[in-house]
Parts: C-alpha cells; structure tokens; sequence
C-alpha cells in the first residue's frame, strides 16, 4: 500500500500539476466527480463579472464583456477536453435538459425502429429522461447491462444513449468501438460525458460520436450548479433540431422576429438567456486546462487511480473498479456492507468521498489537484476507519449530489 | 415637465427607496427591465457561496449551506411579490425553458379544443416556444391582437398563454378579468410575467391563474442570466406534470431510483442540479424587498412613470404606453422613427434605455433604485438630445437584449 514516504517521493517537488486550488487544509478532496474543488481564477471571475460586469458595465456589458457569444465560447473550451471541433459544443442549461434536446433531436432522424438503446449502469436521471421521451413520442426504451450494449446493438435500434463513465462502478464503455458498432448499423449516439470530460481524453469527432452532453460542476471544476454543454457533431447540425425553441436559439436573436428561424451550428440548441454569472466562473475554471500539457493531467489521473485501487486491494475490499485505465473513468470504487458508515467516518477524518446506494464507496481523483500524498494519506484513514472506525455510530443520513 | 428642483422636493430626504444598489456615477439606470441593477446583498453572497460555500465546504454545502432546497427557497421568496402561497413557485432554469414545462403540462390536462390562444405583442421568445410545442403536438396556435384576447376567448380554445406586460409598449393585460373569463370556459391559463414581477402587484392566486413563468433578472434584480421561476396554482398541481424528467424532479432524488416517480408539489417541475452560484445571487437580491413595505415600491413605480409619461407629452412624443396605471407594466415607451438613435444618444450621455424594433425607445422604471431626480435628469437629457442631439451620426448597431 502506498506510504506517506513513497508519495511524498513521488510527488517530488511538484505534488499537485496545479496550485491554483484552494483545498481546505486538512482536506483530501475524493469527491471532484460530484463536485470539483475551486480554482482561484474561478473565484476572481466571480468577482469580476457580478461586482464589474454587471454593477458597473449593467446591460452594456452584453457587448462588452461579451456576454453574447459566452456560451459558444465556453463550448469550444470545452470542445479541446473532449477532442471535438470548434462550433460543435456549447454550454448551456443543465445536463439533463441538455440530454432532452439531444436526444429529441436524435429520434427525429433516427433511421432504425423506434427503440432507444440504454444500459442499467446510466445515472437515474437520464433513465428518466430517457424514459420520459420514449413514452412521449411512442418508442420503447430498451434497457441492457452495461457489458452487453455492444450485443444489443443491431438493426431494430434507433438511437443509443449511455454514460460513458458508471456513476458507482467507475466502469467505462469503450466509446470508440461501441461508436462504431453503432455507425454500422446507423444507429445515432447520445453520450453523457458527465464523469468524463476533464478527467480523461475524450475524442468525440474521431471516435464519430453525434451527440453528447456533459456536466460542468464535476471534473470541469465550474462551481455548483455550473452549465453544462452539448455537442452536436458537424455532420448532425444540419438535420439536428430542438424541442425547446427560445430566442437564443433562433438565427438571429436580436431582431425579435415574430417567426423561429433556427440558427445555424450550434447555437440552434441554446434555448434562453445564459447563465452569465454561473458560465463565467466555469469559463474561468477551464483556465486551469490550458496551464497545463493535457497529456500530463490525463497520465496524473491514470497513475493516482491505480495507487488507490492497489491500496484498496491490499485492504482485502471488494474493488468494483477496473484495473485497465482505458476501461475506468477517473475513481476508485469498492463494495462493502458498511459502505455509508465507512464513507462517514472518512469525512469525519477529512477524507471527502461519497457513498452510492446500495453499498458502494466512490472515490472520485480529479487529475489537476490531487498528489500521491493525498493518496496515500487517504488510504492511511481508510485502512485505520477498517480496523478501528467505530462503525456502527455512523447512522445513515441522506443527502448526497452525484 | 418635472424639473430638478420639484423633483428634489418630491425626493426630500429619501431620494432612492433603497439604498442598497450599486449605480454607477453620471448613470441613469432606465433598463432596469432588461437587467436590474446590483443590490449589495448580491454581491456579498456571491462572494460567499464561491469562496465559502464551494471552496471551503465543497461537496458538503449540499446538506450545511442547505443549496438542495434553495430553488424551493427563492420561489417561495418570489412567490411573496407575485401573489403565490409558499409551495407553488420553484426558481430554476430560464423563462423559455420553463414556459416550455408549463405549456406542456397545461396542454396535456386541457379540456377545450387543440388550440393554443397568444397575443401579437408577445415576446417574441414565447411565440417561438408556443409554436414548437404546438406543432410538436398537433394544436393550432391562434395569435390576436392583445387587445383582442378577451373576445378571442372561445369554447374552441384549451390553453390561454400571454405575457402580462407588453415588452415594447408597456400595455398590461388585466389579469384578474381576463383569467376570470377564461377559466368560466376552462381555458388553462398560463402567464408570462418576465415584466411584471418585482415591478408591481401581481397576485396570481387570487387571480384563480393556473401557471405562470418569468424571469430572474429583470426587476428581480437577480443578476445577469439569472434562473426563471415557474408556478403552477395548487389547484393544478396534482395533474401537472413535468416533459423533462430530471432527477431534481423525482420524488427522493437521492435514492438513485432507476424508475421515475414524480415529486409531490411543484418540486415536480425541477429538471436537474440547480445553478446554486446564480440562484444564491438572486435570492440574496430578493433581500431588499423584504426591506421595505411593497405597497410603496408598486406606489414609486406608477408616480415616476406617470412623471416620466407627462415628460414624454411635454416633448411631443409619440406615447405608446397607456396613460392608467393598471393598465401598464413600469416603463415608459414611445415611437420615433429616430428612436435607435435617441436611445444610442442617451446612452452616451448616461441615461440607459433600450431600443426595441421597429422604432420604440423604452424606458424600464425599476421602482426600488430610481428617484424623481432620476427622471428629470433623463428628461432634461431626452430634451437636449430631441433638440441638440446630432442623431444622423449615430449608426445602427445590434446588442440588444430584453
């Protein structure tokens, strides 16, 4: 199992790749897949645009701060993380109602059968979504187990819409051999990149992905509630449509035309008026990207990832995350009738992870803040908690954020 | 027209109801109704939930600065100025996403014909969503003239969906006669009340309204972008229901149910994770109406758009905004075929108003942060620009936003 004296040799004189977090002290943040800690340019920003842009600059700031073109421009930030081309993603909305316009879209030229493809492994609330869509327009949702997507693909789908990265497991399909089993068959895809984008090397256009959307809170680091964003490949935006049709998403919004006229590219699937405030702390969190070789953060994660999955196998715990990097997302995950009681006694002890009904810890590892110091002083905690937590006081409480 | 002098006395003391907005020097903030000023509440809970609230309590703010039931929070806090008891407004999303929710309810229950009834004189925004969800569904959507609506009310229609205020004129339906007429033929009624709440007395409930939609930042003063809110009369709420399923909208969102049961209450209309950043900044906004007495901030806006109106009579103008008080929104509109660049000269000289196409200037009263001195000065300025103003040289530029 890692010890303090190896991670600290390790991490050498660099411990995180970036210092421009602010980490509580005495804190080991495991929790960057629910929320991602603050980059101090996000807080500066958060300064600038409500206590500048918006006291002083008022409406005015529409053009200049730019206001206008923020979403499209936050999009294409996020577009380098997950390798997709400038104009095919914007940030806007929520993950969800981003995944209602995706996904709309994505049925109204589907050429299979009426069937969307998901698996049991998707986060609940695209199930929902999903769900919700199906029964409105008169197709079936069809669900399989995460392993068996590949076999269900065949003629008879119309679409597949799945999470990259299991919430619980950490388990992540391959996106480049699924996509193309899909393309195949001309089934359209739908990804959720929620616990993907920022924490490993996502390559949406050559993979030939059609839809994703993703989570700006998460590994992007926008602060709670951020944005989210979605993208729509090149070669979907001329026949991609949205339910939603609000005057951003209209060709020219300024005009008040009385008639919709769809904007071209992407911005045909903003709806309403951004949230400036929340996007600009985002846009400003995504600095911390370009700091960095990208390289060396998706190789941080890959590392820091297998040292915990190591120290929890060295803790006999039932590891339900993979042991091959390119078939995990970023987190460490494990089974154990005490889950929420150890997950508990963690926080007590500074250890931030989270706990996944019905019996898993997750340990989400945000590349850019964590150090194998954090590692190791984390397993330290989750070794003493096994042997000496007292357990059975930590009562259940509700209240978790995926 | 009201001087300096008269309007000092009729200031006396107190010139600005609160004074708790930041105004910038030389400005006179007429745009209030695009986006309201900054209260000093705002900004210092901006500051707070960035570097407190997320740096500090990262993950953990959920359960301890209580952001799962801040969208609850605020909408009960909105309710108080629109006349809705707690429990039927939720803040949350943008005003088309939420029309988008509340018209899809209302036309699921809808007992009347497919049709869909508007006015001209909507926000272009709305129409767009209107006739996306109509053509989506199979209704017809009728547009009258606004002042035609009443009569236009037919056994034929199923959903009545109008904005109260008229973004360009200022013209306000009477909610109370028109919603009374609609609901004896059980026509759904569905308010748009983007300029209405925050500006003067709304009072939805007694209304018998069944659904309403509007927006953060205007005359809430929530900041740039800020989240919309919905509310569904607690009369529809056991049959209204949700097209975009999200996990905020479910029953126990934390149980990471993989079936959809829809929350009980206005809950239901949730979709995903709040934007807390922005929806903490509004909630602090809404600190200043708890402040004064909302019988005197409705009684400041009619005087100075009265004052305002006369100024315009004075001038010449062309008003286009109703002369009685219940019968407009707060602003202040006239016609000029020079108007764009009336309003880029006042802009110029600190007086912001807004220019609405095809050649209406207008002038958002925002009751809490304006005082008579305000008005004289925009006047005095209007005067000097009518009569000085070098208007050919002000070419036309696009930036506008409503």
């Amino acid at each position: 199992m890692l010890d303090l004296a190896t991670a600290r040799e390790l991490d050498g004189d660099r411990p995180r790749l970036s210092t421009d977090f602010v980490i509580p002290d005495g804190v080991v943040y495991l929790d960057g897949n629910s929320l991602g800690a603050m980059p101090v340019q996000a807080r500066d920003r958060g300064r600038r645009v409500v206590e500048e842009e918006w006291a002083t600059g008022l409406i005015r700031s529409w053009n200049d701060a730019d206001w206008v073109s923020l979403s499209r421009r936050v999009g294409d930030r996020i577009g380098k993380l997950i390798g997709a081309r400038p104009g095919t993603v914007i940030a806007c909305d929520s993950t969800s109602i981003n995944l209602y316009k995706a996904v709309s879209s994505a049925i109204s030229h589907a050429e299979g059968s009426r069937v969307i493809l998901t698996d049991s492994a998707n986060f609940p609330s695209d199930l929902y979504v999903l769900s919700a869509i199906a029964k409105a327009r008169g197709w079936e949702l069809r669900t399989v187990a995460p392993e068996k997507v590949v076999d269900a693909l065949t003629d008879g789908v119309g679409v597949l819409a799945v999470t990259q990265v299991d919430y619980r497991s950490g388990r992540r399909h391959d996106m480049e051999s699924v996509t193309r089993r899909a393309r195949e068959l001309a089934v359209v895809t739908v990804w959720d990149l929620a616990h993907s984008a920022g924490a490993f090397d996502v390559q949406l256009d050559a993979c030939g992905v059609d839809y994703a959307v993703g989570c700006g809170y998460k590994f992007l680091n926008g602060g709670p509630g951020a944005p989210a964003f979605i993208y729509v490949s090149s070669e979907r935006q001329a026949e991609m449509s949205n339910p939603i049709a609000g005057w951003f998403g209209h060709e020219r919004p300024f005009d008040f035309d009385p008639e919709f006229r769809p904007a071209e590219g992407i911005d045909r699937m903003r709806v309403g008026t951004s949230h400036v405030i929340s996007l600009s702390v985002l846009d400003a969190a995504l600095d911390v990207f370009d700091l960095i070789d990208r390289e060396q953060v998706w190789n941080r994660g890959v590392e820091l990832v297998s040292r915990l999955l190591a120290g929890f196998d060295s803790l006999g715990l039932e590891v339900i995350t993979p042991r091959e990097p390119a078939e995990r997302g970023s987190q460490a995950s494990f089974r154990h009738p005490q889950a929420y009681a150890i997950v508990q006694a963690l926080i007590d002890r500074g250890v931030i992870g989270d706990f996944r009904t019905p019996d898993v810890a997750r340990f989400g590892v945000a590349p850019l803040y964590l150090s194998h110091e954090d590692i190791a002083n984390a397993l330290a905690e989750l070794s003493d908690v096994l042997v000496r937590g007292d357990l059975d006081s930590y009562r259940a409480r509700r209240g978790e954020v995926t």
